[in-house]
């Protein structure tokens, strides 16, 4: 089948060897994958993967353990746990110890015609749902994590700091929490997206309107840059609360006696849960199409790669 | 009166003025100092100070606002907060914006014959308990800080990494709540302190009989190093939690993308509740005899402060 295959940081369209399911596992052809700021990062070097990236994707089951999972369009949440190790015993099965990754750990990812998950991972997308938005689901459902971890309520003072693909999802999960809420960004067109949702933005520049130092009760960093943690750190309150929501590349440099001295609380934060990102995508109230910036086919993916990294750049998506 | 002045991060006694009470503040005695380690942090030109260092004392109320405190024993919180800023109205005065703090920002500390603190910080030391015992109340309010920060209940792994004087304490503290507790340190006197108590200890070298990788519910790293935060990293599990308990000194070089892809949670932790542990230093619940390494008269704190320095000192106190 074609594929995409990253080795040694290169991409390469190439004829693969069609993936073949385990015990429990579904075969999924891929309508559309979603190139993702994790998906760079592994061309950068993180991780250092020899494989089929990929992990964002809506597909339709080619075949399954369970008869009635064939032909249903899907999503598929991309940690395949083995239920057995300390983590999945305690529920933290996104954090099992043996987990394969889609397109990321030991498990080839969706930049392909055809990928495989286990049954327990797929979602069925109901039918109203487009292709393009049900794409979607999976970093949704990463920016949904944040108020796994952290209650946000009426009144709490939200920064988002980053405008970019999951700037937009985490400002829009955000802003129905009632919080108030300021995005900080680097892109006119990006913000005004979020302007026109009705979202307070700012620049996020030094002379910008950038919000009082030590005032935001929660600051989510989806820059994944030392830059933007260290901005976060200026502009939460004591006591307050800076979420990690992005992939770091290397080591950072961060000041931790501020840290301490006034009692920040950090939190790293990955995948998140896909119902509830679906039934939101599925009813509107969070709109993903205007992040679409373009659509090429798998063949031509290192020229979609190239437009996912300019500046200016939303979702680029690839189908097979 | 005599006291001890750090300027240009020289230390020097000299003949200092007599402080005097503001509005609804008390002149205090001081009968016994500690030294910890951000004064020795203080030394090394963090916070840039000019003036009387010491933040742990006992005392004796020479005037008050009160008749009634005058003459008594005392310890102090070291925070004196305004009331009014946003941070006082929320109720963390601690984190007022506007505060001094005894010894540390813009108020005079405890290595003097005298300090001044408002009524409101002061806490009446009961009489069975010794001069030694109480100067250690503002230590081990700060090691109970984290069981205000993280709930910690019977059968969390908690490791804590360090073996010194606030090691020692947070150690002491964490083992009543019923925790699978394991300190790891590098002086084996320290640990054999804290082995006698019951406390399982293991040395914290590479090629030593380190806890597995990932296994640790919470770990507290209580070095204020680079490295003991890099080894806390490594020994907490997914989904795990760091308190950062000690004064940092510049900035950490941490990796981010694990605490991301492991959804860490860090919490930096500072200034604790006195009357806990004023309570626990009553009941001889907490033990600090054994603590108290040196006791030097303040005319010769150089010394008393070259003694705190050594690799295997625990506390020394000064007597003005």
């Amino acid at each position: 089948m074609r594929a995409l295959w990253l080795r040694g940081g290169r991409l390469k369209v190439v004829d693969a060897p069609e993936p073949s399911p385990a015990a429990g596992e579904a075969v999924v052809r891929v309508l559309l994958a979603g190139i993702c700021g994790t998906d760079l990062e592994l061309v950068r070097g993180y991780a250092a993967m020899d494989g089929i990236p990929g992990h964002e994707f809506v597909g339709r089951v080619e075949a399954a353990p369970e008869a009635v999972w064939v032909g249903r369009r899907v999503v598929g949440e991309i940690n395949a746990s083995c239920g057995d190790c300390d983590a999945c015993q305690a529920g933290r099965r996104s954090h099992c110890a043996r987990r394969t990754v889609l397109g990321i750990r030991d498990r080839h990812g969706a930049f392909a015609e055809r990928l495989t998950l286990p049954l327990s991972n797929l979602h069925a997308v109901p039918e109203q749902v487009s292709d393009e938005a049900a794409v979607f689901t999976e970093p949704l459902a990463a920016a949904l994590e944040i108020q796994q971890q952290v209650p946000v309520g009426a009144g709490d003072r939200v920064l988002v700091i980053g405008d970019g693909r999951l700037g937009q999802l985490v400002a829009q999960s955000m802003s129905m929490t009632g919080c108030t809420l300021t995005v900080l960004g680097r892109h006119q067109s990006k913000l005004a997206l979020l302007a026109g949702r009705g979202i307070r933005t700012a620049e996020a520049r030094e002379g910008g309107s950038l919000p009082p130092e030590r005032s935001a009760d929660l600051v989510v960093d989806c820059t994944g840059s030392e830059q933007g943690l260290a901005l976060a750190l200026r502009l939460v309150r004591p006591r307050g609360t800076v979420v990690l929501k992005s992939t770091y590349h290397g080591g950072s440099h961060v000041d931790m006696s501020a840290v301490v001295v006034d009692e920040i609380t950090l939190i790293g934060s990955r995948c998140g849960p896909f119902a509830p990102a679906l039934d939101l995508i599925a009813a509107g109230a969070v709109e993903v199409r205007p992040l679409v910036h373009a659509r090429y086919p798998l063949v031509d993916a290192l020229v979609g790669f190239e437009h996912a990294v300019r500046p200016g750049a939303l979702k680029v998506l690839l189908e097979p």
